[in-house]
Parts: structure tokens; sequence; C-alpha cells
């Protein structure tokens, strides 16, 4: 499916290079919108609107388009045109776009928008972004509770072309309140002359313009539903978030928490268009944190240089070791934040995690201690073996309880557990690895050193 | 919201332990099958039963239990009672539930189900697990393309209590084979004269029962489908996959995708309910196995000894410059797994990325070369500073290259990218790390060494 897409794209874009036009949007009509925002991707701006204006659908074609491309296209745009494409987008879509503009834009367009249109925008971009009121959309079936099964289907059809879906209708009163939802399934199932406050399920799972949209789209996968009706502070139905979108917000907030769990700080969008600017930004905070978190290691070290130089062979296995704590915290960090994220933990779960944790780590670190102990001794003798055991045990277990907990202690402190990254717990770890490892050699070997 | 069902669901286990039966039901009475689900999780198997009995819409509380709690409660449920309520389950439900019983417990079971009900569990658990034939259910809506729309509406109404929806509606000719596809939406708003076959889009997208699960989730989302139907070898229509099922795939992979980055193997299912020793096997590998990576790490560090017990201040800096390596390695894994999971980059962006990859690396081995250099300066002098440097920004390259290289490698060898994990690229960095600092470290300090 991907591949077939990919190549008709490379095709239609060959055959505008070639002038064959006609050709290409006779390729176009034969694809789906998505599939032709995907198609026309690559092609200059200049040119898409020639294709556009030839295609059926186009502004929910222009609305699957990457928003930047939006953005350079509307500037090759006639007004006049713009302004009818924008008027045919989804609110949500519409809003977004807007938003995206700069102000030169915004004032060009805004005059040539129908009415209802530029209060829409009005109302829609006032909401922050990563909120319900952000992410939902104006363009939901609305019927009144004294309606009969069989007036609501014919009010149906007349809201049809400009619902995102008519499947999920929400009933209102005079104010505006929500008071009920009421299934398209239900109503053609229904007797045609049943009300509709008789049918509609009064106690419905709805959102407050204010959500996150992290939780909004949980709950929409929660209880499995089409839509989501969104409320203001007085209880009035302002909007609804549609399963694609929850759909699209978990999938953008997983590619995050991924992105974070190695210490890439914030979004990047699409990763094939990122610049190198822009990645280099996003990736440079934690690794030159890393390179400062080294004071606190290479104090240890210099705190133990004697019994370094005394026994070279501990330097062999400084690296694993450091990295042993490191990888194991990194592991239940990254347990924690997903368990965390898809609400399968929750905080108050911290305590009974800890001391399973700790078991695991034991058993873990016990594993580990018995592998190096092996290469201590090929390596050293039994005494280094044993330091190497009762290191690596100890470093893995305190790895495992600082990564376990950083997620739990971040979220405590108002961040998002997944800032718990890789790095982070790297740094911690290397300089607690250290100074563990290097005292319980100093310790042990302390009568042998100096020979 | 959350917080909600799960006070609830305490104070609804405190009633039933105060043997107030009678107000837990109550109390449960008002919840949603998914929140009753959740709110009898820790009630004891024998008094589920109690429970549910009383409770309307059982069949689909039961649904939403945990698997290994069907499983244990199926045991405590009279045989008949128990066949009841797993035929009113929806059919992919049923079938999985079934796949997770003992033989013992299936062939009690299996006489007691209606016949179509066998025949059905028969056909659906001969899928792969992971496929699309495993994923979906039977209980889809299905219409003749000789209908009118009249027809249609009213042959829906009829389905509808058995199909798990009917806002998409497939058709099929007389052996099965799937044309089109008609909305509810399109049926309610066309002519109640106009035939199906006019009213239908032929030109679907569809699923195989053999694809994978990933994939069938990503073209939901990708076409902002409701359903998506799946055809066997023949092109004949055999089920469908709803939108809350691909939304519930799409989590799991990004919870398999993030657990391997941190080199978990396989799934563990819910984290808070993950035993010990569970825990323990699907992390140990990779931790083990980092271990004998130190033996490459380790024959580096042996090769260079005369260079280190020369100039020591070369050990305070070793943990620092191995981990570098890794971090900036596991970010350029992290980015690439999940761009390729989530489709935004696919196998020829190979080049094109490693190039971009390399330019990145260079800018951020510069910046952690400078600030490391600093800090060899303060400890060392130029020289060690230069060695510092120059080590950074090689072994940051190395690291990125690897980090970014290894998804694609995998992916083109047949395996999981995400298995481009942390604690293996780590393991590589190290050695690569190790070998690199002291050989520069040798070159330039040689003339300086064994003072």
């Amino acid at each position: 499916m991907s591949i077939t897409h990919e190549d008709i794209a490379l095709v239609i874009s060959e055959s505008i290079q070639d002038n064959q036009f006609d050709s290409a949007l006779e390729l176009l009509k034969g694809l789906r919108p998505v599939d032709i925002a995907d198609a026309i991707e690559l092609v200059e701006a200049s040119l898409v609107w020639r294709l556009l204006e030839r295609l059926p659908k186009r502004a929910e074609i222009f609305s699957y388009l990457d928003p930047e491309q939006q953005v350079i296209l509307s500037r090759h745009f006639p007004r006049a045109i713009l302004a009818k494409l924008v008027g045919e987008m989804p609110a949500d879509e519409r809003t977004d776009m807007f938003k995206r503009l700069d102000q030169e834009q915004r004032d060009a367009l805004f005059p040539v928008l129908a009415h209802a249109e530029r209060e829409n925008i009005r109302k829609l971009s006032a909401y922050q972004e990563g909120t319900a009121g952000a992410l939902m959309t104006s363009d939901y079936a609305m019927l009144k509770q004294d309606m009969t099964a069989a007036e609501a289907i014919n009010a149906l059809r007349l809201e049809a072309p400009d619902a995102e879906t008519i499947y999920h209708a929400y009933v209102t009163d005079e104010e505006r309140t929500l008071i009920g939802v009421v299934s398209l399934r239900d109503l053609i199932l229904a007797h045609p002359a049943k009300l509709i406050k008789d049918l509609m399920i009064s106690d419905l799972v709805s959102g407050h313009v204010d959500d996150n949209q992290e939780n909004i789209a949980k709950r929409i996968a929660r209880y499995d539903l089409i839509a989501l009706p969104i409320t203001d502070n007085n209880g009035h139905l302002v909007g609804i978030v549609t399963h694609d979108d929850a759909m699209d917000v978990a999938s953008e907030e997983a590619t995050d928490d991924f992105h974070k769990s190695a210490g890439v700080t914030t979004s990047l969008g699409n990763m094939k268009q990122a610049s190198i600017s822009l990645l280099y930004r996003k990736r440079v905070f934690w690794l030159v944190l890393l390179v400062f978190g080294n004071l606190f290691s290479g104090a240890g070290i210099a705190h133990f240089e004697d019994i370094i130089a005394a026994n070279l062979v501990l330097v062999f296995f400084l690296p694993l070791l450091v990295d042993s704590g490191g990888n194991a915290g990194s592991q239940s960090a990254t347990l924690m934040v997903r368990a965390l994220a898809t609400g399968e933990v929750v905080m108050k779960d911290w305590f009974v995690l800890l001391g399973r944790e700790a078991l695991v780590a034991l058993a873990l670190g016990g594993t580990m201690a018995a592998a190096v102990s092996v290469l201590g001794y090929i390596r050293g003798d039994e005494m280094v073996a044993l330091v190497l055991a009762l290191s690596m045990v100890t470093i893995v277990m305190i790895g495992c309880v600082i990564g376990m907990s950083l997620p739990f202690v971040l979220n405590k402190m108002g961040f998002d557990p997944a800032s718990a990254s890789a790095p982070l717990i790297t740094s911690v770890c290397d300089a607690t690895g250290v100074v563990i490892y290097l005292f319980i050699a100093s310790q042990l070997l302390s009568n042998l050193a100096g020979v």
C-alpha cells in the first residue's frame, strides 16, 4: 500500500516535469485525498493550484498537505480562490492553518472570508495549543430533545454535508447546554415517533475545552468512541474531537515520549524534513549536560587515583560498570514512563512498584555480577572478581531504583515523566557508579595496593 | 475522569468486603462497561459472577476484563452460564478468550456453544497472532448491490444488534467477493429508490487476512476509517477491523517499540501485573550481553595499558567519552526507529539521511568537544584538551552513524528495527570509543609518556 502511493507520487512528479500535465491529472483523479496530498508534496507551488482546481475534494486534499506547504501554497493562490478553499476546509484544519499564517497573510485573507468562518476561526484559535479546545472541530451535528426520531434523521440529512460525523449527534437545550447524545444507529432502530429525550443517553462521556489533548485521546480510546463532545465552563457544547484526530494525537504523544526517552527535547515534526540545525538544537541539550555531569565522576576518580594507579586492572572494567547502571536504570525508566503514559500505572503505585523493582534489580544485578566476576577472575584474581561482583550488584540496584523513581518524581514535580531520559539517567549513574566501584575497590584492595 | 473510576473501584471493593453486596451493585449500575470491568478487577472470582449476573451488558463487561482474569473466572462459572456469556461476546473477543483457555476448559465449553459460534471460533482462531485475521471480527454488516437504499436501511436495522458497526456496510456478490462499501451517511442522504450499486464506493481500501496488524492500524489511521474490511486469498470478505481495535494495536506497538529501545525484549502485558520473574527474563538478555561485550573494550584498554599508566588523567574522562558515543548513537537510533514505525521514513531514504546525520553528528560532536576540552585543560594541559576534543568528535560521529544505520540494517535483515536498542548501541560504542580515545591519546601523548 505505502509502496504504491510512493511510486505513483514519483510517476506524477515526473509527468509534471515533462509537461504532461493532463496525464498527471488523470493519475491523481484515481487517488484518495490523502494520497493525492502525498503525491503532490514535491510539486512546485505554482503548479499545485493548477492541479487542485481541476480535482474534486480540493479542500480535503489541501487539509492533508503538510502545514508548512499549506502556508507556502497560500502565498501563491489568488486571494479569492484561497478564501473559497479555506471556507471549504473542516473548521479545525482551517483554524490550524490560519494560526500558521503570518500577520500579513492573515490580514489579506480575513476580510475575504464569510462572516461565520471569521467568527469560527476567532473562537477556535483562542484555545491554547495542546488542549481539547485547539483539537476540536465545531462541525458537529446537533439535535433538540423534543424532536422525534424521524425529525432527527431529517435534521441530520441537512447537517450531514457540514458535520464531521452524524453517527453521534448531540442534544442541547436552549442555552446550548449539552444534555445528551444519540447515535444514528439508535435513531434508525427507533420507532419514528419516539422522542429524542427518551432515546438519548444523558449520562455521557465528555471533555472540557481546557483538558489536555492526551487525556482526550485516552478517553476516546477507553470508551471506544467515534467522537467526544467538548464543553466550556458553562457546560455549553462548543465542539467535538473525532476518533481519527484522537488516533493522531496518541501517535504524536508516543513519538514525543519516544524522543524524550533518548534526550531529544520537544517535537521535531516530520523526521525526513527536519533541518540539520533543528536536529542539532533538539539533541544537544542533554548531550552537553552529560559532559558537565562528568565533573562529578571525574572528581570521584581523582579521589581514588592511588587505588587506580596501584590496580590498573580496575580501569578495564570501568566502562562496563558505569554503563551497566545506566542501561539497567534506563530500562526501568522506560517501563515506567510508558506505563504512566498509557495509564497502566498511577502515582500511588510507586511504593508497591519500588519494592518489586528492587527485587528485579537484585536478580538482574546478581546475574550480571556472576558474569562479570568470571571476566574479573580471568583478568585479575579472586579479589578483583569479588570487587566487580559487589560493585555490579550495588550499581545495578541503585541504577534501577533511580531509573524507576525518576519518572514519578518528575510527574510529582509537574514535569513530563518522559523527561527521565537515558542520557539523564546515564549521567546520574556514571558518577554514582564510579564512586561505588572505586570505594569498594579501595576497601577490599587497599591492603594489596601500593605494591 | 481516571481518578473517579479508580475511587469508585475502591469504594466498590470495600462494599463487597463489608458484605454490602447490594450497595456495590447499585454503584456498578451507574458505570460504563469498561469502568465496571476496572472496578471489579480486584474482586474475588467467586463473587464476580454474582455481580455480573445482576448487571446489564454483562458480555461486554466480561470482554473488557483482563484476559487472565477471564480465564480464571471461566473456571468459576457454571458451564451453561459461561456458554451463554461467551455467546453474547463480540466474535473477536470471544475467539481471543477461547485461545487462552486450556484444553480441558475448551473441551468443556465447546459442545455447549451454538453451532454458528463454534464454527466462528474455529475460523477466527485459525489465523496467526499479529495478523489482520486474528484482529478482525466477523460481526460486520453486509448488503447486496441490487438492494435500494430504503431496503438497505431496513437490512441494517436487522443486522444492527449483531454488527460491531453499521456505519459502514460492505457490499458483496453471490460468492461473497467484496465489491464495495456504502456508508450509512450516504444511505440516509440518498433517494430511497436509489440502488446500492450506484451508491457504493467500489475502489475501496481493504486489508488481507495475512497482513500485519500494525499495517492494518496504519491504514485505518491514514484513511481516517471507522472500519477496514478484510478479505481472504479469493477476495472474499471475511471480517472487519474497527477503529477502536486499530487504536489499541497502535498503542501496543508503540509500547513494544518503546520497550525494545531500552533492551526489554518482547511484550510484558500490563506493567502493574507483571511478575518479578517475567520482568527479569525480559530485561536480562541485553544487560548480560553488554557484560560480555566488555571483552572488547577491556582488550582495548589492555592494549593501551602503558599510556594509561603514564597518563592517569585519561581515566578521568573515560566514562564520559564512552558514554557520549552511546548517548548520541541512541538518540539517532531512537529518531530512526520511530520514523520507520510511523512510516515518515522508508528504506530508500537511508543514504540521504546518512549524509544529514553525519553533519548533525559533526555539529553535536564539535559542541561536546568544546565543552570537554575546557574540562580537560583544567584537569590536564592543552595536549589532554586536544586529545579529548578529537576523541569526542570522532566517537560521537561514529556513534551517530552506527545508531542511525542500525535500524535500517536490522529492517533489511528482516528484524524489527526497534531492536536497535540503547544497550546494544552502548555495547558497540563502548569498545569503539575506548579504542579511538586511547589510540588518539597514544599518538599525541606518546612522546610525553613514560615520564
